[in-house]
């Protein structure tokens, strides 16, 4: 039994009601370590639900609390608690970018950060060099690329609750795109390929303010096509309705995504995957069975042709064996006791 | 002679080529630490312009840097270089807002923050409640009054090097306005009271991208008037040349502004200041000495027509005595000694 420190970001609750990537990773991974039989304690924003103990750095998550002008404050408040109560711990896991870092160094329990995002801004070159030695884990090897002297501990796949979204044997007659609207995503590309394909698209998507005009000017026209069927912004069990009765999920992405998190969705689903083989894409699927990974819309209704070769079955396995919160869970308490270890050699070797 | 550290933010150069009030008041303080032989260190972005010895945290000033999409991290490296070399410093003053504030309890020297923005935000009283033993300076009285109990060591005005807005025996016809044009600094006001008063209203402003619209609609009509010159955003020494010929400044502003810059520019120049009591203002201003503080209009008229009563050298003396940087540097040293004194008091109680 270990006594684990989860610091997760407070701009959703954890986990999210509706989107937000990493906050949702902290409440599968917190509940899993607590299914472990862990002593775990997560720093969130007040509204979260979790099995773990809750310290709320802030009483709601920032993105709903719009009397909130000024972010940081909370924020700052965090760190400050996670500080004093560190001496509790046997090691501190943060997911909160790099804002803790500088004080990770002074704290009594080993660290360990979680790289959410992406690596490839050239701005974050100095600050990576002063942390060369800060313990990290990657979320995909992609991800890691841009550093790869760093002190990487692990690359740690997100892993998501077994029965979330459930296995389905037999799809509905349509194919799925679940995200963000916005250039990086090329929605515009799933919905010409389920256009030549004649099959309908059902596209579930979140647009955030800064795509609302790329919205109105390139993806709108598109939609009004009549193949096309946007549901906006959805719910957990909508979205296990969806990608469960899709013949397939389209996730043609243009950015180095450092995790595809839809796509372990639909694979939980039995639902394959047909995907650009950008960022973490060629990790998290194999050609053939649980999907295919093509570099063009042309390869991709070709793809979508034989989709039914693919075993909906064998997907869920992979799932299962590759894509749960439990081996997450597993792989991370692996880093932990790694950190523990080799703290406890710096501290003898500090007395010795 | 003392080891300083300035810690400034980084979105602007130091001192900053237009706008920017932190990164001015820091650049002034810093210089007048330097003449009055302190060793200096200034962590600012790698284009400041500095008497002290500069450690740049960024290549250049983050307003500039367009490239540079993740504005957190050149942050995080300055909190890591100033916890570097915190052993070479007697004393470290941060200026970048809250966001050190968890790392300084684990610094070898003790710290102190200017506090540069308003403090009457609710979301911020669970941090400064956490906070409430760390050495804060405020800019004025007014600005505390929301954490009357925190650890307040002294309200320090801010101040100016005093050849930067020379003085002026004698103005032109014409009254000013400097700021940005935002609907708390009421430049609408303004050009009604020049209106009606009878004379030319100079505008020197910059529109942020936030209040475009509000200039777009509100203010934008009243500007066409015959009676407003809008200058748009000018230089540190144009500024000099417009407030120094100005009959008065006016500075009606509509909330808590912690600390007025332009009302002792214009002092600075002998020019006097036609305000509101808002904020700092009452504090900054002798009313009938160096301008008047009025609440509406029609009393902002009246004591226009009255401001040829104010005796300009008056103004420049209220200046001298209270508001250049040598004084500004000279508050903030003694707060830095009472600092190093209880350090050590500290530090002799731990090892009795």
């Amino acid at each position: 039994m270990m006594r684990i420190a989860q610091v997760a970001p407070l701009f959703e609750r954890v986990p999210p009601v509706t989107y937000g990537g990493t906050e949702r990773v902290v409440a599968y991974l917190t509940d899993a370590l607590v299914e472990l039989g862990h002593d775990v304690t997560l720093f969130a924003s007040g509204d979260s639900c979790t099995r773990a103990r809750l310290v709320p750095a802030a009483p709601q998550s920032l993105r709903l609390d719009t009397a909130c002008r000024d972010t940081m404050a909370p924020q700052i408040r965090e760190l400050e608690l996670v500080s004093r109560m560190a001496h509790r711990f046997d090691v501190i896991h943060f997911h909160t970018g790099f804002l803790h870092l500088p004080l990770t160094r002074h704290l009594p329990a080993p660290c360990v950060t979680t790289m959410h995002g992406r690596l490839d801004f050239g701005e974050l070159a100095p600050m990576m060099g002063d942390f060369a030695d800060a313990p990290f884990v990657s979320i995909s090897n992609h991800q890691r690329r841009p550093y790869p002297n760093q002190n990487w501990c692990a690359t740690v796949y997100h892993g998501l609750p077994p029965r979330l979204l459930p296995f389905r044997a037999r799809p509905d007659d349509y194919v799925a795109f679940v995200g963000r609207i916005s250039p990086e995503k090329r929605v515009d590309r799933a919905i010409e390929i389920a256009r030549r394909a004649g099959l309908e698209l059902r596209v579930a998507a979140k647009i955030d303010a800064v795509d609302k005009e790329y919205f109105d000017r390139e993806i709108a026209p598109l939609m009004d096509q009549p193949h096309v069927r946007y549901l906006g912004e959805i719910g957990e069990q909508e979205k296990a309705q969806l990608m469960g009765a899709a013949r397939a999920l389209l996730f043609p992405i243009d950015w180095p995504e450092p995790f595809g998190m839809v796509v372990i969705e639909a694979l939980s689903c039995g639902t394959p995957v047909i995907a650009w083989p950008d960022g973490s894409v060629p990790e998290l699927l194999e050609p053939g069975v649980t999907g295919w990974i093509v570099d063009s819309i042309d390869d991709a209704v070709e793809a979508l042709a034989h989709v039914d070769e693919i075993d909906r079955a064998a997907c869920r396995t992979a799932f299962e064996q590759r894509f749960t919160a439990a081996r997450m869970a597993g792989d991370y308490v692996a880093v932990y006791k790694r950190l523990r270890e080799s703290s406890r050699g710096c501290l003898e070797a500090r007395t010795a």
